[in-house]
């Protein structure tokens, strides 16, 4: 007899379990488990009103508010799908996204209106926009609390709901083109939860602070297993060091996760401040690679616990984790942070390879790149409306990640590249972020990044775009003579182009994408042009 | 896109994370993850030589042994279908349990050979004995170690498996009746795994010791999580405290799991000798209530942390946890004890409710008795070749347990019987239980078990089976009295058969059907008459 696997059973379980404990701490405000469930029920009881059906999207435009987190359960109570959109988008993404996605309702929080209020107009399916935290009577559209209070608490009945359904809809970040449509199912989002909980030992007694945004891959899943577990939540608006060792401090956090250009802001301003910090905080870092130095600095100034993990929108996210296992134990101190530094190795329920051309997987000697490939409960059901790139992504059951990465001989992953931005010099791979890594330590260069560009004798040849650091000067021969002390010939740029800004996505990812395209515009042919 | 749930990934995963990691220490042998992974490949040989296919039938009947803990995997490599068998049972028992599962192959240890040897000739489908650890000449069966040493230990191609296929039949208690075969799938099993997993806080850090036997529901599942974990495990071939102890220190063992019997040993003898034993180390507790003094004497002498569990075959086994959620942390202990001694609540994935006749749930007052049904991932698929008793415990997607209990105002469950052995007097609930336990309080009681038997008034009345302790003397009119004292008049007994012994399950539960048919046999009519 199968039990669906359906994420509200997560949310019931609180609100029986946990009825009088503290589920979200918020701007202020507390509310219980109880609360919340009952602020649920007239969220979706209201969503009905809307004619908000099974399957329908509801997106949320919001920063890592309650507002945002009773969002997601009360779009699943009436069997909708979440579409969470980036607060850092421009109004014209938001108006392919929500078009693209067939959005219904729209619930944004008044001090992101901006962002919507001038493209109104190109919306071609929202029917209603509710606004969260409304206070100016300038805005025209529904107050969310006004709204939320009208309706009726009582449950609504739940349509029937299959694990594979649908449940959220992500776009990706757009690193390396126009961001997809990742439909995640029930099934995807509850398994990975279920297995995450257990690898990041989620508990009751956890107090988590929402610094990731929730709108990234759900929190990376954040709202579902700390809700399973009767955990405590704590809000954020902002990015904002001081808030958050504050919160930290205030509210007795337990874990946070975290892109690693967070992780350097804060340490960044302990290193500055000394702010007083509970011990054993777990940080939980994924979304691009940390510098090895960053696991030091976590553990022996904070002492605080990094645990790196590794995914992609496109599985739910996470399949890799970076614990030292037992047998590791007596490794040095130096290499043991170097290992936490990498993505890892499969979680449980993860199938994860590193394959060569041929499908064969690459050995584990830390050299060689392949691409990584994945087979989990976690791999979506597809792209939205896209099922050429779907096919094109999912093979023969396996996730192409298009991220190129070695195996280390502990069987470690590290990613040491996206597939398209890798360099293919007379045969050998380059990863591109090894010789921007080399262009950083010059003291002149605040920010490089390093594509393939096409070479005579060796097919491509890295070259790099480079941001000044303001007050210095640095001609390109110079750079180039300094990347070749720094790194092996073949690896070493040949040529440098001086920018005053780099293409960045929503989350500051950059877009080696423009780059390439910015490269082949100034020299006016057309050559090895991905995306 | 969605990734099976199987469990011969566990497997894969502990061989290829831990392959140098031991994976299990039994009888003075040290086999690693990468040594298991070869011996469960020879044996998956070795069956596919057998004519083992996918869905074929083989049984173990073996101590907790490494044979034991490879044969789940080695079976399932093939498809297969592990029927592990209670080695308490009597010879003729084996035979109904290996026809009516119409097993293929039989592993059986040397020791245990001689429960098979009497009724080899009453096998229908046995076309195989294959017997471990055999040293003695005089058995004419195939000798597993030589065995399998003739076997390649290149993987085998393995056959596909759906998740919702059968890999495990096991055969319950029958403590109620006949043995029933309860048909579990590798989702049913995969999934008990990650939220027991979790609840457990099991990782590669454990070391497991195995004093469950693996026939009992797969020893709740463990042969699957702490393998998915990589956690050590330690065999034993008999539980004998001494043992037991010395192993525990000798291993540094972090986790075993037992029923509250084995735990009386273990607390008896600990109280008596005083060894010396590891802190911390986890003891879960399920398969019938535990006296809440027993948490205390865990606790408070021995250090150790207590959590008791509840489930049943039909269930993978486990539902409810016991662990002290934080915001009743501020509980005396001693009611927080009582509260561990309890089932406890739901864990993630389970749904469990105690219902009236009406299906109403009962009033959370720790008084009102239900019966306790279940929907979680770990329902079984049904009785095996019954259907008419599956559809008579599956009803509604919900499975009825047959286990009846009162919820306290904190929403924890007590299991106070038995359905077919609670008392309905003058429309009253009487727990069986609760009345044995009064007569425990008598010096002159050394067994005791109450069953229902006709009244004209109350309709039911309590009687009780009683073994007096060698060398007192009581009569039924003083044991009346007794329990007149002790309980409320209503829930005294009203009748006493002195009996030498109460019919046993071979895990020790008392089987009250037995003394049912005895009393309707000697009062020479039949009434209330149930299985
Ligand atoms: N621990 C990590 N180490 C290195 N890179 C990581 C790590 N975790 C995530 N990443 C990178 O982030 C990617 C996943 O990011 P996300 O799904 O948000 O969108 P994106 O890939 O940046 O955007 P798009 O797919 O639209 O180009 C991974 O494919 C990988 O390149
Ligand atoms: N923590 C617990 N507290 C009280 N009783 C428990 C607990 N855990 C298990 N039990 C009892 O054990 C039963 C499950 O045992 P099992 O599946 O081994 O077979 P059985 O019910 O004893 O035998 P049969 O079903 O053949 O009569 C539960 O239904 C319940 O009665
Ligand atoms: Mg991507
Ligand atoms: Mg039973």
């Amino acid at each position: 007899m199968n039990a669906p696997l359906v994420l509200h059973h997560f949310f019931d379980r609180a609100v029986a379990l946990y009825g009088d404990k503290t589920a979200m701490i918020c701007s202020g405000r507390t509310v219980t488990y109880r609360e919340l469930g009952e602020r649920v029920s007239r969220l979706a009881n209201g969503l009905r009103g809307l004619g908000v059906r099974k399957g329908d999207r509801v997106a949320y435009l919001a920063p890592n508010t309650l507002e945002m987190l009773e969002g997601f359960y009360g779009v699943f109570e009436v069997g909708g799908v979440m579409v969470p959109l980036n607060t850092r988008l421009k109004p014209d993404d938001y108006v392919f996204i929500l078009n693209h996605s067939e959005t219904k309702v729209l619930f944004v929080d008044q001090e992101l209106y901006g962002l919507i209020a001038p493209v109104k107009n190109k919306l071609e399916t929202v029917e209603e926009i509710i606004v969260h935290h409304k206070t100016e009577a300038a805005i025209d559209e529904t107050a969310y609390e006004e709204w939320l209070a009208a309706q009726s608490s009582a449950p609504v009945p739940r349509p029937m709901i299959d694990e594979n359904d649908i449940c959220s809809l992500l776009y990706t970040s757009g690193t390396t083109g126009n961001p997809k449509g990742v439909m995640l199912t029930h099934r995807n989002n509850y398994l990975h939860a279920l297995v995450t909980m257990h690898h990041l030992r989620v508990s009751d007694r956890d107090t988590y602070l929402h610094v990731l945004p929730m709108f990234h891959v759900n929190g990376w899943g954040a709202p579902f297993y700390y809700t399973a577990n009767g955990a405590t939540q704590i809000g954020l608006r902002k990015v904002d060091p001081k808030v958050i060792f504050d919160l930290v401090k205030e509210h007795q956090v337990t874990v946070m996760h975290m892109a690693p250009t967070v992780l350097n802001m804060l340490l960044q301003y302990y290193e500055q401040y000394q702010p007083d910090v509970p011990e054993g905080v777990r940080v939980v870092i994924a979304g691009s690679a940390p510098p090895p130095a960053f696991v030091a600095r976590v553990e022996e100034k904070l002492g605080w616990e990094f645990i790196q993990v590794y995914g992609m929108t496109e599985s739910s996210p996470l399949s890799t984790i970076s614990l030292i296992r037992p047998q590791l134990d007596g490794l040095p101190a130096e290499q043991k942070q170097r290992l936490k530094a990498k993505a890892g190795y499969p979680m449980i329920g993860c199938e994860v390879k590193v394959v060569d051309e041929n499908g064969e997987e690459v050995p584990k000697n830390g050299r060689a790149i392949g691409e990584v490939i994945v087979r989990s409960h976690g791999v979506m059901k597809g792209y939205w409306k896209n099922e050429e790139a779907t096919a094109a992504t999912i093979r023969d059951g396996w996730l192409y990640t298009g991220d190129m990465a070695t195996v280390d001989e502990y069987g470690h992953i590290d990613i040491v590249d996206r597939k398209k931005d890798i360099i293919i010099s007379g045969g050998e791979n380059i990863s591109s972020i090894e010789v921007e890594g080399a262009l950083y330590e010059h003291p002149a260069v605040l920010e490089a990044a390093v594509i393939a560009v096409p070479h005579e004798k060796w097919g491509e040849t890295p070259h790099a775009f480079v941001v000044v650091r303001p007050g210095h000067t640095v001609s390109e021969e110079e750079l180039i003579a300094f990347s070749r002390e720094k790194l092996a010939h073949f690896k070493a740029i040949t040529g440098v182009t001086f920018v005053d800004e780099l293409p960045k996505t929503a989350s500051g990812k950059i877009q080696k994408v423009h780059l390439r395209r910015q490269y082949w515009d100034a020299i006016g042919k057309s050559g090895r042009y991905v995306n």
